[in-house]
């Protein structure tokens, strides 16, 4: 297995270095490679995923997660489960092409982000061509431009919300919003990244994030692979930390921004938002502009997803919650943009009033 | 195995049920009957505990915990481990009951009431008796007025507290402050149990309450043994459930009560006090008086317990934070008197400004 991150110099006591790539191609561009997160924190796998089935299995287990991760690696999948075959015509292409999109997109039906990366490459592979290969050569650059773009989105947002952290800076953050969750140095954590980076002394409070444990098991994992200091609480513990003087300022992700900047996230954020306006503790957002939906007024108007018993009755197939005793696993709620202190985009900082346009 | 509660009679479509019993004498008072927590909620075993062995493992593992019941059990299992001796003089029965006493108490050197309850029976016991047999039999008595007042404190909490709950009452709670926490219907639950009883449709939302899970695992539990409706929810979801007026009131327990109303009480919350505050929703503490400590001015002055990095990072034998990546795992959290809005206790519902003398 070739080592997927290198250091980067010592500055003072750090010694930063890059953080993972949770998607990138195999050295042959024939497989996408990802770190399977399944199996983190306690194995450190990498997959190369070379056909149809490797793609689908890797997006529906979770082995991929993130939004601008799942996108891209559905994206590039299709690429490398189409280059498989040998001597396509370009009719037997279009038509896989075809059935594959079809096929990766379903994996998370509800992934705004994945069915839009896969049509796009789609599309790319169905514009006239002389022969297959210059088809999926087309479709490959095509894939592999959306996978730069947002390593650069990330890079964006990391350059812009690194003048939010002075030295010594304490981020308290939630769920994971980090390298893992994108194809660069991630959204929430990028300006962590970026401030290691230029020597500057930052650490990290993570969350456990209740109930799949995204900060425990990945934020925590990443930023010390990265050499960034991190110290995991649970997720109730974080207002006593705010209220003991141990956080400067709260960093979390979004999956969605309404027009007025209310923010849908991971469930337990709202709760985060109210301990740090109690304490006057700055509360930041980062995310790509790709997150803003225009066509929702508020907050109000966000559908929250209700999720599955297992995830909050059962941990490591033990049951926690007494059979027959119904539980709530709302994936997300809503901050409302008055809790919000800035926003961090790849377009640059908004601060109050929010008013995101079509 | 006996039944251990009874059906109360319908009201409505109610079927309120007493409680279940977490520490009582087996039928013959040679031994305490206790019901093994750390088997819920996926098995619901009681353990009849004869031996000092016996009494002290059962504590030691959590099997018995809550700060009454474990005093309780131990002054109870005191006097079934010095049972077990036939034709003991009375000389060697006091030689008993000293090392006895002092390795009970050793099983939670931190736990005050512990030593309290079995100090006090071992004091018993050294009184003047004309055998080994009366003074048995005086020191039983004791441990059972202990369990008879801890009891009786708590019907006096559901009591007093009953008068908060309106009919459809919706309640938050967190932790475990309810029948498994004592040797009566508990603390925070007591109000919620005697509303029941009187026909009142109540219902309870148990925040999961980590590391330890005992909302998910024992508050959710002996709530439906009971028929009172009970939904489990992520910690990090109280706040939501707040926002979306799914709360009508809040009540806790508490560890430990500073003089001005200050309140300790299991992490995770103060954030549901802020949370409650910020929504206007009534945030109620019901506690024993013996909780009460006059001699701590405020909630600054009380020691906050570190506890250990196992509870946070792993569940059920599973790494779920990294190797080498810290924890913190603090007890309790402190809420101010401020965000209270009043505290039940065995003596009357009290209301801010507090004062609690010595």
């Amino acid at each position: 297995m070739r080592p997927v991150f290198r250091t980067r110099g010592t500055v003072g006591t750090f010694t930063p270095v890059h953080p993972i790539q949770a998607v990138r191609w195999a050295p042959d561009c024939d497989a996408v490679r990802i770190i399977d997160q399944t199996a983190l924190p306690e194995r450190f796998i990498e997959r190369d995923l070379h056909s149809l089935d490797e793609v689908c299995a890797a997006i529906s287990s979770l082995a991929v997660r993130g939004a601008p991760a799942i996108g891209i690696a559905g994206a590039m999948g299709l690429v490398a489960s189409l280059g498989e075959f040998d001597d396509q015509s370009l009719d037997e292409l279009r038509a896989r092409i075809a059935v594959h999109a079809q096929r990766i997109v379903s994996t998370r039906p509800t992934a705004a982000n994945l069915a839009w990366a896969v049509n796009l490459v789609a599309a790319e592979g169905t514009r006239p061509f002389a022969s297959s290969d210059e088809a999926l050569h087309a479709m490959r650059d095509k894939a592999d431009a959306l996978r730069a773009d947002d390593a650069a989105m990330c890079r964006r947002i990391g350059e812009l919300g690194e003048a939010l952290l002075a030295d010594g800076a304490r981020v308290l953050t939630h769920c994971n919003a980090g390298a893992l969750a994108t194809t660069g140095i991630g959204t929430a954590l990028a300006p962590v990244y970026v401030a290691a980076e230029h020597g500057r002394h930052v650490s990290v409070l993570a969350c456990e994030t209740r109930p799949l444990l995204q900060g425990a098991r990945l934020t925590a994992w990443e930023l010390s692979r990265a050499g960034v200091p991190v110290r995991v609480i649970t997720d109730g513990a974080a207002a006593g930390a705010m209220r003991d003087g141990r956080v400067d300022l709260v960093i979390v992700g979004a999956d969605r921004i309404a027009a007025n900047g209310d923010v849908a996230n991971k469930i337990g954020t709202y709760a985060l938002a109210l301990a740090a306006r109690h304490h006057g503790v700055p509360f930041y957002v980062a995310a790509p502009t790709s997150t803003f939906d225009a066509t929702i007024a508020s907050g109000d108007a966000i559908p929250i997803e209700q999720r599955g018993r297992e995830e909050v009755a059962t941990i490591a197939g033990r049951a926690i919650v007494p059979n027959g005793v119904p539980i709530e696993n709302p994936a997300f709620d809503v901050t409302p943009a008055e809790l919000v202190t800035a926003i961090v985009s790849d377009r640059g900082i908004h601060r109050p009033p929010y008013r995101f346009d079509a």
